[in-house]
């Protein structure tokens, strides 16, 4: 009895020692500080959930509004490197747990014969819905503004290492290709989005129609892209002619964007509707800028090349390849376009010619260079994107059945881009799956709409709202394991016309 | 005339663009953006200025308070990778900016034949004061955050990468002289602080004199680990000695604060003092933390690469590598110690042996993989401490002269170390330059000791907080000149010896 008495009671210390480091580590280490709490300057970092969430950005409400909003633990003074500068501890545990999913996630996925990142993506999903079954140590994570930046920062490298894997003149060579593939991918989803608008609004008004239409037509490439590196397909003619007509997509998205807000602002406030020249300005903008980057790019980037194999500090090569990545990002945030276009432009104009003065004296390429961090920053973006996967969506079924048969719709509509594709040596099936999911774009399409007012009613409601999440998440989830069975059934299909024909 | 108007009217068209284009970069990309403005949820992140700042931590009053405090033009779906999410594309611009300063300080300084942190820190420097007189294009890149954050990473990259060119075995052998050393460079600088401050402060209690000795204690090894990098002395064994010695009396001056916060609270709330049992509480936490990693660590790591090395996805060392890394950092900080100390010993426990299975089949080593992180991150902390010096200091006398004497004390006092070491084939000047820089450790101490009352009186003022802040700003400047002049004689001394020898 003594025995187990001691047993037990040694049992019971175990567990709660356990339980308070893991309630700690969730809720503030503060606790256990040496340092006493000296909280004094409120640092407020109310994060706003990212992406996949089903609140329309109006009313975002969550239990945490304000998670974290008093730092300043170290008397205020968060100095880099700072004993217990608290979002820096948040940060560290988001990414070590991040990093771990991603990795356990890919592996189960890829012995699955399933890309790594549909594993990234669904380990996501549990993490950021395990709260759902009472367990909230995650949920910080989830709103952490940091982690944010840092997985959007990852798909921008992503992209950039797409791009350097890619080439100017190979992505001129499927040009044509990319523009009807683009073009027809933009057309037929904006169609059925307004018919199946019609069909389960009909009592809305013809802009909502117009507008849940626009949310179907913009590709979302980091998905298609990271499927096709896993698989090693990246440097397909397939893959050319995705990401180019993802590239021409975008901006195709963000030109209906900007002409019909401006109808309908126009309308709302009974004016006339915005110029033509407003119309082309738009336009001018977000083509001037693609085609100005690649040209102005690849007439500089040698020169900036013989300017810094000149520097006598190490390091310089990694540094110049991320700072004209991020500058190209940035100004293609800048004039309106997804970060990642600027990215990839980035590393189509890196030719390994240019740098030819680092490589010939030992240096790694660049593509070397930028892989450990692609590793490091990449999976914090799919991890991330299936964390604000909100499960709880899918109770309500009025809902669901819109939400599925835009999901059919948006799927469907992408097939179309095959129908542009004359060429027979082409894997046709795969353009038109790779063209499938949608993202950012689509969501920030729908929050704008839910910003706009006409005759008193929001032109995207929440429903709608969420109809439209749920859509993102479908082609998300759907394109990695049908992107892959189609490429590789092509590849047996090949096979197969060359032994006959041998 | 018809010409030089043209020529004129042309110029200032290309100024005003010119102009314009800074502006809009500086203050918000939204006046250009083609999607209309949907200010809808307030995103406050009210950064607190890093580190180096002269404000004591209680009352920090700047002109952007809340700088950026409505984020959420894109509708408050702030989705990763999506169009205007403002916080992303503050953080490229302010990367861009921070690498460019980076290599182009670095550069400048190595052909002055000075360490490149240097130049890094100074070009820092000159980007955070140039709104001095007038620029405040870089003013928003102080307060962000998710820099800050980045930047803390960065050093804690950096340590790790430290740890990972040391060995436990190496650490032990020097383990003695590193503990004497860490004792002498704690006790020194304590007492002579101590005196400084009845000097200057004579009207103040005994317990204003215990603090700003105490904040005269804790080495920031983070710059002369640079410097010893840098100059490719990083494997030495004044190099081990002065690591282990950072490491060891970071506990040390962690141990001090805890008891003078401990007895000066017990003093103002009429109490009788910490208990005994509290002290030897915090000194069992952090030393067992040390001990305990590294011993566990070694015990686990074989194991734990060999799990890893089944993994079939790709990328599993760099992972691996980083979430060690990070759970370390984490958990130092979490026992209240500086997140670097866990990081280095994280690099000290991977041995190149445990991970042979992953170079046996082609993988490069963990150096090498973490490297191209480390050049992108690492100069993000140093340009950042660089950032947040404060030159506006400067111009108040007295707080200069006692600034000065506490810098020359809290030079002075490590040079002492050097009266640790009895081997005399080491570079005992070097040790005890080595531990000069002051850094984080510090700051907080004295923004703890801000908060702290007694008597109706603070314990740290503003005046004196102005004064540790030069301080920490004098010793991290002098540093790195300073080592890399003895370390390079103590080179030519051996050879000279060597040479007459023969």
């Amino acid at each position: 009895m003594q025995r187990y008495l001691t047993n037990r009671r040694m049992t019971i210390a175990i567990l709660v020692i356990f339980g308070y480091l893991i309630y700690a580590m969730a809720f503030g280490q503060h606790d256990t500080e040496a340092v006493p709490d000296t909280d004094t300057i409120t640092q407020q970092v109310d994060s706003v959930p990212a992406g996949l969430e089903t609140d329309p950005a109006g009313d975002i409400s969550h239990e945490e509004p304000a998670e974290e909003a008093t730092h300043g633990e170290s008397g205020g003074e968060e100095e880099a490197a700072g004993h217990g500068s608290n979002e820096v501890a948040d940060v560290l545990l988001g990414l070590i747990v991040i990093l771990l999913a991603a990795k356990l996630g890919g592996d189960a996925f890829e012995r699955f014969k399933q890309p790594a990142v549909l594993g990234e993506l669904v380990l996501g999903m549990v993490i950021g819905n395990i709260a759902l079954v009472g367990v909230d140590f995650f949920e910080p994570f989830k709103y952490s503004l940091t982690l944010e930046v840092l997985a959007e920062i990852g798909v921008i490298i992503l992209l950039f290492m797409v791009g350097l894997e890619s080439s100017v003149a190979e992505m001129m060579r499927v040009g044509a290709a990319s523009f009807m593939v683009a073009t027809f991918g933009v057309i037929a989803p904006f169609f059925l989005g307004w018919g199946v608008s019609i069909l389960f609004l009909p009592e809305h008004s013809v802009y909502v129609h117009i507008f849940i239409g626009a949310t179907l037509t913009a590709t979302s490439v980091g998905i298609t892209a990271r499927v096709l590196k896993d698989i090693g397909k990246i440097r397909t003619r397939e893959a050319k002619i995705i990401l180019g007509a993802a590239v021409i997509d975008d901006i195709m998205g963000l030109v209906i964007l900007a002409v019909v807000t401006g109808v309908i602002t126009a309308a709302s406030n009974g004016g006339t509707g915005i110029s033509s020249f407003e119309i082309f300005f738009i336009i001018a903008k977000a083509v001037g800028f693609v085609i100005g980057a690649i040209v102005i790019g690849q007439f500089l980037m040698p020169h900036i090349f013989k300017v810094a194999a000149k520097f006598k500090v190490s390091g310089v090569l990694v540094s110049l390849a991320l700072m004209v990545c991020f500058l190209l990002a940035f100004l293609a945030d800048f004039i309106g376009l997804a970060p990642i276009v600027g990215a990839f432009a980035a590393g189509l104009i890196m030719d390994k010619l240019y740098y030819k003065d680092f490589t010939d004296r030992g240096e790694h390429h660049i593509e070397e260079l930028i892989e450990p961090i692609s590793i490091f920053l990449t999976p914090i973006f799919f991890v991330h994107m299936g964390m604000n996967v909100d499960l709880s969506t899918f109770g309500n079924t009025s809902i669901l059945l819109f939400a599925g048969v835009m999901s059919l719709v948006a799927i469907a509509g992408k097939q179309v881009c095959s129908l542009a594709i004359f060429d027979k040596t082409i894997n046709k099936i795969s353009i038109g799956l790779g063209m499938i999911p949608r993202g950012e774009v689509g969501l920030i399409f729908a929050a704008i709409g839910s910003k706009l007012v006409l005759d008193g009613e929001r032109i995207i409601d929440t429903g709608t709202y969420s109809a439209v999440v749920i859509m993102v998440m479908v082609t998300t989830l759907v394109t990695p394991p049908l992107l892959k069975i189609s490429l590789l059934r092509g590849d047996k299909k090949k096979q197969a016309q060359t032994s006959a024909k041998s």
